[in-house]
């Protein structure tokens, strides 16, 4: 249950309603979202004689969701939230695609990746610096240095970054070298501290869905970075597990249109990730924008052969350039465009 | 591994080839694949010796498959297969919609179905008439006079039909009447001995996957068709079933995509089922076309609320008629159409 | 809602008590259930009058049922169903161990199979012959010779006998050699019609749940077979279908003691087909007897190399004999026996 | 691949033999395991030549491992690793079963705990001070004051406890309390920063298997912990994310006896969240057991209704003490024991 409040309220008027709501044993949380106060109730019953008293205390509009999600439920927020990332929206009608390379590997790479991602038409670029390996022995990433490249290649070129968060001791190093967006990974979609800590920041977050995550479970994490007042949240659909061996994930594209019902947060899709090849990419993006995602997230690299980790999934820089006209063929199709 | 044989073998040749082929022990079966004979070989190991004496005696290629599937890969047969359906052709560059009803209920029913569906422009018509229903207490179908008011009502339009067999002693009724094209539905995949006699018709059939079924069971249950010498064969995903509770099923448009590189088969999806919402089912249709899908199935009644099954997840004759163009926009955006 | 009725009602009573139901627009289903009529209604609304009205009628108890599975669930019947094949009783205190190979292959296999299972206190005999084979090219089973064979064997020992019935057109030749129980395989654990006719019969099943099929689907499966009538119906647990890849399936404890909790019928697993592995078998079997399984149902082979299918998964009569007394030891710690 | 030294190496021989390792560009990663020095290498190609001069340097063993996990793996020590959590043992004859409370609530409730443990005979503790909850809304654990009560309770009667950790930073608190093992929980079984901290601690670790993780997904958690020398690690199973819906989980007894193949370390259950209803723990702690689990995680309650989470899964004291016995005689009968 949210209690909104009236925007005429005075700070001093909060500070009674916020008193009352604790007199009937409701556990409010006060949360400020895009500039309002709200306050989340536990599994309260209120009557109307509760809710009366709460009107003329400030209250707004008093809201009873049925799904655990409430902060990033669509019942509670009817207009998509547009996240902003230094200039990339998200959520509007244009489809913003992010490219980049697994990892950050060198200074020229990036700045080819760079490069091309401006040809083509790409806004925004992605490069992991800190990388969730499923083995300790493989290459763990750039680490700081590998902030720094990425951000010196693409900040001087106008186009904002996304990179991985594993730790959330590495948070400082991310602002201080401007990160514009926060990934969290599939593998801690539930690593309920780091959300927290997240949630407590005002930097767009772009979080992943877990291999195995519910729709459920992904909004509720959702929800921790919502409960700290973060709102630029951008969720991120990547694959999930199934019974099937013949490819490594499926693209649960039911699970896009779902998840733009029952939340007002953007969704966009990983079809690298979703595939784990390359060949797979262009025709699953398709599907995504078809379906109505938000914006791509794509492995380009300029040489997929030597990169240093998921080699197979990567598309070169030439394959990218041929592939967003026919994205922008699609979203155009479904009112939408990805080309400016 | 797989012999064919040169365009111009003799009978006599034949015999004589099939005999080598079995002194050597290689288990073959002969089997009529378009016309041209082949002969499929257990898991057999022919030395260079073997293979030119099958030359000599009118073999043309051998072919080694590492996968299961023999006869329905696309390294047996590189070109589309094109299944016509009394004119409605899968698998080239027009993408059918298949519309109609969960289960035909009366002859009003299918008038305004077959009526609603030209004007649509969509060219072909399903309806159930031997329903697999989870439980023995609910209606399952009409039987007989479900195909007798299913063929009534649209071959004097002009529009083949397709409606599921559950049972091969029911066979000698879907003939009686014509039926266009045979469904084989997700419970009945790998109903072996239904499939066999399947395969040994000539009439097309439309194969749906099963729910959990991985891409190699519902190639070799094709399989099982082709190898009677049906070449006449549609795949079609319906959506599997995954670990999630907020949707009925997964619209597995990775599949469909690997589907179309493993098989020469066309693939065709149903996005009703896939959703089992009417709402999801035109973003769910738009990212099956966006991704490559050779036609669709879809559930329409001209009164969901009032259907006998399934009211949840079929569009009514209006939502067709608007939903249609806004695919045909996509299809061109992906070089391809569905309005003729 | 199930209808079941006096112990002293007449068939005049019963044909107006039938009669009644129908004005009452409940679309009774007459159903005989060991012996006692009852009459299984949809989703009817009966108020306190109607219920008077039915009990002056000959009615006994009006059970309202929340699932869908309805004569096969605890709610109907508390108390185990206790089926005998031939002598052997599942269900009840004793845990039979069901022994055999994959498929049927000469006379001298099954003498061997059958004079094995006897030494090591096994009480009846498993062997396929109609296989449901993946592929259309591989050895799809001796047919009728394998019934044949299989019976010649067991029953002059005096050991019953089951084996998979894949086409309803095979009952016949069941029938005529006197299996003692037929198995509906996991692929056609959905094959409604199959069922159906093995309702009208009174033969014992063994149905198999399929790879992925819930629990309920499960139940509604053994639902079409009791409502023809049909009470000797055994479950059998045989492993389900996950993300998981390096073993073939899972063996699902967790639905065996939900299983058993939501229906009275006797519940029994498959640890062969559940590991898919000979060295997984005999701790598979030690969960399923302390889990609660009223039997078990293992491949046995004289020479497992030699087998002519599933060579992986089956245990030679040696190990059998071993593995029998280590299994009464766990049985006896959950108050239950496998010797006699 | 694992280079072994000889046990009679000295440092000096020590420093020539990884600079040789280096000089080979084999990347090694020095790896002391139970008091001995190992080197993992990456995937090097090394002829015999090279083994050679490798040995001359105080090498031992070079074992080529076909899958990811190294250190963890049966390859590498075919004998069982046992762990010791201040006195309490696993992975030997013994079968430890731990109890507690899903959340330390207050000091009478844990009194109660640790009392009715050990008339119950059991022989170590759990208790949440730090909760993963699915809300950012719900109880969060009383945080360093649980891990005080959890230890004020236990430790004064010779009972060591486990609890989970979620975030590095709370390691501290862990070690000033004396927590005698740290769970890593399912949502952080991938959280590699966490992992990598935990492999520089020498404290006994329980890691959870993810809820969809792979046995290979799971086991290479363990390597991370591993390869920062901590060889103290126990491997909980706690069900696995399955299509099912009438049941929260299956209990994976296949990973349990695969996962013992694989690896030397032993490998516990908890039937508690592996069911999710505390009618179902006694018979899936029974299969645990005769399946050949090392150890059992319960969780028990002195009043589980009044539980402040997980109410439904927890079993009284009283049922605790009931189940026991019984779980001995299953012990018992593979030839282990619970009771000492």
């Amino acid at each position: 249950m949210i209690v909104t409040t009236q925007a005429t309220i005075t700070s001093e008027q909060s500070v009674l309603l916020q008193a009352h709501l604790e007199r009937l044993g409701t556990n409010a949380l006060p949360l400020e979202w895009n500039g309002a106060q709200n306050y989340v109730l536990g599994d309260t019953a209120l009557d109307e004689h509760d809710i009366h008293a709460l009107t003329a205390l400030g209250a707004d509009r008093v809201i009873s969701l049925k799904q655990q999600y409430q902060v990033v439920s669509r019942a509670f927020q009817p207009a998509n939230t547009i996240v902003n990332v230094s200039g990339v929206t998200f959520g509007g009608e244009q489809v913003p695609v992010i490219v980049g390379p697994c990892s950050v590997e060198t200074e020229d790479q990036m700045a080819a990746v760079v490069a091309g991602a401006r040809r083509a038409g790409c806004t925004m670029i992605r490069g992991g610096a800190y990388k969730p390996r499923t083995s300790p022995y493989a290459f763990q990433g750039h680490g700081e240095l590998g902030l720094e490249l990425l951000c010196d290649a693409a900040h001087p070129k106008g186009l904002p970054v996304v990179t991985e968060i594993m730790d959330i001791r590495e948070l400082d190093a991310f602002m201080k070298h401007n990160v514009d967006a926060i990934q969290v990974g599939t593998r801690n979609m539930q690593n309920f501290s780091l959300l927290k800590e997240l949630g407590a920041t005002r930097i767009p977050i772009i979080l992943k869905r877990g291999m195995s995550a519910t729709l459920s479970e992904w909004l509720m994490a959702a929800e921790y970075i919502a409960s700290g007042g973060n709102s630029q949240i951008i969720l991120c659909e990547r694959g999930i597990r199934t019974f099937e061996t013949a490819y490594r994930n499926v693209l649960d594209v039911t699970g896009v249109i779902v998840a733009k019902k029952e939340t007002h947060l953007p969704v966009i899709v990983d079809p690298s990730h979703a595939g784990g090849k390359a060949w797979m990419v262009a025709a699953l993006a398709k599907a995504a924008i078809a379906v109505g995602a938000d914006g791509l997230l794509v492995e380009m690299h300029p040489n997929p052969k030597e990169s240093w980790c998921d080699a197979d999934q990567a598309l070169s820089i030439e394959e990218i350039e041929d592939l967003v006209p026919q994205l922008d063929a699609v979203a155009q199709a479904v009112g939408r465009s990805i080309l400016a």
